[in-house]
């Protein structure tokens, strides 16, 4: 699955719907914060791990245990990650093995995180693509379940349970900004709402993963870096996420490096909320007037992680 | 008013409910996560100014309006701490002067924490209750509306929006704990929760103003140390919540500051909640196993300030 992606395969509404009755009682229902009158901030960094990845890794492995495919040498993903903390905790909730493999790069600070989740992690290979590679070789080998970062359909409908959740909370919301990486959530997030609410991909400027592929028509590969690189620096955008997207037209705004670390100092400074760059950048857009909202809309931001050290704050 | 209560003075549900519709609209609705099945947090720590203080100063300010005391000569308030900014905030927010008077021990970076909310600063006398005289002496000759940090019924009413909006967002709640410094929240979820639910106090143990109060029959001075001194560091408990918790049963239990120190870090690591140490001390009582849940009960824990460096949870 996952990167070589069967032409056709979506995610609908109904996909999220069964997503959420899956992981209920696994993943949290994080809350909702109405910061001003209009402005909604969905409260996704109090997810487990640190970010709402758990809820696309509880998704996945729920999913393949209802079909029968019982991961019998565990889980298995690549990343250093929000994505690695994501499944070692979601394996370690369900009592299944987790490995997870991080390249040569990743500090040790992740690795023992991932650690102290029970993970047993393997450090391998100079970047994130040979990390994954290896990854896939082990899986072929154990026939341990892959959980990929973005790429899968059950881990978009996972995501997705953020967007339908928030429906359910904000009582009407016009507008909802998502931070783009790799997809995942976007996608996701798109399917949930379909034409209840219009979604807007947030990107940093350095990493313009949807807004390159938007331009050329299909997932090009960008150049990674700037400040929120260690969250949403996926090269490509994903195959399933860019179909969605570009069928539902969900435009992309990118927001510079400043504007980001603007936005995260302000987060905590007016609402006390310590975040990640990544966790920041949707809100960005609207802090730096990016993105502009009409008299009287409604416009909620989704703040999707917070694994991120807070002395960086002060 | 203040510090020479009349007699008989106390705060109903009723008067909770008045001071809910008059700072709708001011005070910000804060969210509630389930943490855990059975572990609510009512996250208060988002309310403007960092801490539930502003609830208490909006209600006293507006009440006054409403009764026709136009404060000509602004509000005035004593406190460095999350009081001080609390009615800095609430002055700026409703357009009236706020003089702030602090002692000289209030380091420079709260000093212009005030400034940059617009408030006059006076720094003067030794401790804090020197600088609550002077501040007392200046209300007297300029007018402005005196904002006591907790023993003022309008005040208590205030904090008490804490509680009633608690218990319409968690469906159902038991218990909720509470952190007590000069006791102005704890009276205010006392009064404004009747009999939906019990409360109880918890205190720092090197700061046990409630517990000493119910020992002794009345509010007692008590020595103030220990890492939640700068929030809950009053040295005796208000009259008025003494005579609400106590008529209401109210019991108080003590925990150590390694509880706290520890109750805030896992908050940190396990939920990407950053607290001061006083906004996690209701907390550390049900981490510590100090207050035991029965089974099935559910507990609900007001985190209630997050003024404090970040570069201390790293």
């Amino acid at each position: 699955m996952a990167v070589d992606m069967a032409e056709g395969v979506t995610v609908t509404r109904a996909d999220v719907e069964r997503a959420a009755e899956r992981i209920g009682g696994h993943a949290r229902r994080t809350p909702v914060l109405e910061a001003e009158p209009g402005v909604l901030f969905k409260l996704e960094f109090l997810q487990h791990a640190g970010s709402f990845k758990a809820r696309g890794a509880f998704n996945r492995v729920l999913a393949a245990r209802e079909a029968g495919e019982a991961p019998a040498g565990g889980v298995i993903a690549a990343s250093g990650g929000n994505h690695g903390l994501a499944v070692a905790h979601v394996a370690r909730s369900l009592g299944v093995r987790a490995e997870i493999f991080v390249p040569e790069v990743t500090g040790e600070v992740k690795v023992a995180g991932l650690r102290a989740l029970g993970a047993e992690v393997t450090q391998t290979g100079a970047v994130y693509s040979d990390a994954y590679a290896a990854s896939r070789a082990r899986a072929a080998l154990t026939g341990a379940l892959e959980v990929h970062a973005y790429d899968h359909p059950d881990v978009v409908a996972g995501q997705g349970t953020v967007g339908a959740e928030l429906l359910e909370q904000a009582g009407g919301v016009d507008t909802i900004l998502v931070a783009v990486g790799g997809g995942g959530l976007i996608a996701g997030v798109t399917a949930a709402v379909a034409d209840k609410a219009a979604v807007v991909a947030v990107e940093p400027e350095r990493i313009p993963t949807l807004e390159r592929a938007l331009a050329a028509g299909r997932p090009v590969d960008v150049e990674v870096g700037g400040v929120a690189a260690d969250a949403l620096g996926a090269t490509r955008v994903g195959g399933l996420a860019f179909e969605l997207v570009r069928r539902a037209g969900v435009g992309s705004l990118l927001v510079t490096d400043d504007a980001i670390v603007a936005a995260r100092a302000e987060l905590w400074r007016a609402h006390r909320i310590a975040v990640e760059p990544a966790g920041a950048a949707a809100y960005a857009a609207l802090l730096s007037g990016v993105y502009r909202p009409r008299p009287g809309e409604r416009v909620a931001v989704v703040l999707c992680g917070a694994n991120t050290d807070p002395a960086t704050l002060a």
